[in-house]
């Protein structure tokens, strides 16, 4: 393996740019092919005057025995079968959200990589941003303490998908991102799901995902594309501090509430005595700096880290799996009507050995 | 009916100071009384060097022949009770939210109420702001078209209440408030509730309440003790406009967007021609002013009307036993893991002759 | 001196009905007796029922022997007179701000309580505030290092006053809370105001005030009645930190940010090699949690204070005083187009002994 | 001329590679050249595996004939030489805020380009944003009434700049757009500037800028690069709406106020009576959408689109003279203490057929 590693994106459409804007700008990177049936579209990501050559086959590109490692940014239907011609090639993945369109294909992708120790990485975005790097650092660092609750709201008027719900588009990234700052990852007991198609669009433009955690927790979320003010926000409630999380106040993104109620441990003698022993806590709130880094950067030289240190990445083919399956039971809630649906446990993979000796 | 109407405030408590004060101060009222167990509270209530009587005894209040109405603002589980006893003296009232502890308690209230030809009113205060007054005019006079979604959030640091969860606290407010906008009332297709109780508190302390309408509409509300922020938010989505109401942002409380997602009707050959038909508007925000006016002195004022014209109030009986429905269905929902939950129509009163000919 | 002090408010206009309020609730006070030409207006203030007595006579309040202090809320032509009677009447001294209509007025009440060793009182109402006690118990620790700038703003749609302009109606407060807020007061080395009259309404009805301060730091304060948003900020930009101070926001009042710019000492040879050594520091936010008390209520408090205790008040007569050297020569500097003009300091009051033996 | 214009960059500092991405990007134009004295700087712009030719020599640049236009974005003190060269030369010139390091170069630039028929265009980037097009359109049109009072807010934490003050860095911006949106111009009756250097940077860092208008208008500006807060809002107060405009609020950017205060004509006998007269108009809100376009596109068309009709431009040598008056007159009210200063009209360039022929 040479010093740079050479990579080809493969999908030129709305998010393939991003991907090769940032490994052209990577030192770890050298991006080598840019691989679109739509080879005008593809040069025109490539660039004029440089080296990055275009193609519309995708034998072509993973016959090239030099290049190391592909990016996936195409529609979720194709991600398996071409993850999979790539582990073939012996070339790492990089796929974009969500991993697959459904979890037996990502696991089968999982599997795949484990088997030839090949890194597969899923392109969780959010969870490279400073912001939520930082609430990662302090829930594993205790701050809050244990988690009561998490709320996150992602609303906007935005484009309905031909091929997916709002479940599909837009809550894998609030379920990345919770799964990367849990200590032990989104696991959740059930999922419910409601959606509403008020337009008669044909899939649900707007939807509420409940998921009860162990030990009395929550966490929920809600997906809107017909909102026409843009929220952003997540709510980690903890037994010490609480924290929000405004992605859209670039002047106060994080702000980690010293604030709580506390029960008390007693209750002598009925519901008065309980009452008399809730206290509040009402302290400082604090607002961390953060650094103004690119995530999709810091992502990039992850993918390059995983791949040269034999490791599994940060957000490996496993994190995508965990979304895949939260996706998946949230779709058997709302075919239910919204039934709470236990995540499929049987689809965990087995891994062995993923990544172990490369 | 002398010109001035004379009430009795029944519990000294919270809330029942203010709406003493509200009768104290309405040329509609005379404040004739306040009754409470705890005669001291009554007094501090009352005033002193004032002629409002006090006393513990709901017997002695309710012989009072002069007395018009009274005004209950109990613990919900004895309003029922309170309720029955003034209507079988003849008076009016006036109960705070919720109407009772149970549908079946309410019932019998209206029932009652209709029988005697007396007004039964439910205390929902918020229905009197000027932001709900214009919310509900835009509505009715459909500015915002057809009603797709309507997404609620009331959370805060507040008190753990001993004998009720959170959605018995706070979720009256965003029902009676939906009820009171929505032109044919809230009237959900089923109601799915899920909670969570992470300090065991013994109750839900977070609370989310998803209510699909007719048309493929939605209704949501998030109700949450626990959250070091105060929000109180409503997002209705509309087909023509969409209405935000920010009730912390006394600069800009009612936001009117003209924005909006259209669907073209035609859809031909799959899902790339239906993409191709949706539409984005993006037009102008409006803000409309609003009057500095205290709710409770429009509440006061509206009840004093109904009493004198002979007409049910405006937030009468009927509407307080429409959110207790949905609480109902919200408690069996909760206690079924929060699977869809019909409302129980059976239980709606048959009116005969409510305060028809008072 | 018995345990409760007798006070009488004087002025029953809009701001004497908040200052009544305040010395009833307060243990520290009887409120004795409103006094106002308009008796009727002074009874509604008195409230029915109430041993308060009433009176619109100042000559007869003042014979009271029993009467302690009184409150003067008058318009600011009056204070002076008013004060001087009192003063002669061996009565302690509390005045609505301004102290008096020029500094001349404002000296001779100073030295003429301090010569009755009486209490003489500003109600710079601001300065009791939780806000600004904690802006001057940071700013007083060190926190903020050196204070290099205050930017002030008071805007809002306000009533066009008919005997002051908007410098006379606002800058009061700005003056009051800088001056309380710093070490050593507000000493500005001048005071230069430009002010504008675009209604024609006979005086400034925009003004900005600048006051530069020792060791090159600088204050400014821009008040108007004109503007359609309203806005009550003060930024404290200090060689630590700095404060921000956001009136308007209930959820986070106060922000203090470890943020600035460092200038290197060294500068080598010229321009280029100054840059390089600018440095910034983009540290956290933190905003500390503030109690939730009434202003009013701590000033009533302190007055009491100050008289038991024989010594000055926290925002003495030498505060108003100050406060009107600014006014005075913000007044000056208007007349003259603009220009720097020097605080008279031959109008400080020789302090003999205020309060010292009472 | 041909259909595309052919244009070279001049400084690939921070500035030029915004504008080479522009004229790249644009239609009208053909990127020719990056200058710079740094030549490594400048092929870094140009950009590699392009036609776009890179030149230390400003002479070479200048010789070439197919060159119709340059852009100089190099330090405000070179502005003069350069553009003279590039005038005498026979290209149309399009100038980095501020056109000159002094009026007195400001106007020979003007005059020049003028006697040659050249298209002499400041690049006050501000006045091509949505925002400020609506603001001029809607003050154009007569929505806001007569103009009372302009006061704007552009505050940061900034970098030091090694050659100017935080007058001459930050207030063109405020000026250039105030210039633009008044109907007849930015023209003061005097300019006072007050400002302070409490970092002992040698210059001033914090800088407020008071014009008085016409009529009795004023308008403010306040500049300061130590505010560790970003505020950039510009608030027009009219006769009849006032308008806000934050440019940090990317939702609501601009907002226009059915708001302000009647001062009644008839003042018969005194003071009282005219407060009597005094009234409030506190109508709606409203938010005019704005398209997202970027600004520095819509300028590099205005440049072509003066070019090739023969016209001046919008933003042409005449505005950035203006600006530079201002500038001149708040540096010498700079050394005078903050005295009122007459900007200097013996400077108004004579105007002899400026573009008139081209």
């Amino acid at each position: 393996m040479t010093d740079t590693l050479r990579i080809a994106v493969i999908g030129a459409g709305y998010w393939g740019p991003n991907l090769a804007r940032n490994f052209r700008a990577s030192p770890d990177w050298h991006l080598a092919a840019i691989c679109d049936l739509d080879t005008e579209r593809a040069r025109r990501v490539a660039g004029s005057g440089t080296d990055v050559s275009v193609t519309a086959s995708l034998d072509t590109l993973l016959a090239d025995d030099e290049l190391d490692a592909v990016a996936i940014a195409t529609p979720a239907a194709t991600h398996h079968d071409i993850a999979l011609a790539a582990l073939a090639a012996g070339k790492h993945v990089l796929v974009e959200k969500p991993l697959a369109d459904t979890g037996a294909h990502g696991m089968s992708m999982v599997q795949t990589a484990a088997q030839a120790s090949l890194v597969l990485m899923t392109d969780h975005t959010y969870c490279y941003t400073p912001a939520v790097l930082k609430m990662r650092e302090l829930i594993h660092g205790g701050e809050l303490g244990d988690i009561l609750f998490i709320d996150s709201v992602r609303i906007n008027l935005g484009l309905v998908q031909p091929d997916v719900d709002v479940f599909w588009d837009l809550a894998p990234h609030d379920l990345s991102i919770i799964d990367f700052i849990l200590p032990g990852g989104l696991t959740p007991v059930t999922v419910s799901a409601l959606g509403a198609d008020p337009l008669n669009a044909g899939k649900s433009c707007i939807g509420y995902l409940t998921l009860p955690l162990a030990n009395g927790a929550i966490a929920h979320v809600h997906v809107n594309w017909l909102s026409p003010t843009k929220i952003r926000q997540m709510i980690v409630g903890g037994s010490r501090r609480t924290l929000v999380w405004d992605d859209l106040n670039p002047q106060q993104r994080l702000s980690v509430y010293d604030r709580g109620v506390d029960l008390g441990l007693q209750v002598l003698d009925g519901a008065d005595r309980r009452t008399a022993t809730v206290s509040y806590r009402l302290g400082d709130t604090w607002s961390p700096a953060l650094p103004e880094t690119e995530a999709l950067a810091a992502m990039v030289t992850e993918f390059a880290a995983a791949i040269r240190e034999g490791r599994t990445a940060r957000t490996d083919g496993g994190a995508g799996l965990r979304v895949l399956g939260i996706l998946e039971a949230a779709s058997r809630s709302l075919d239910s009507g919204g039934g709470a649906t236990a995540p499929r446990h049987d689809r965990e993979p087995v891994l062995v050995g993923e990544a172990s000796n490369a």
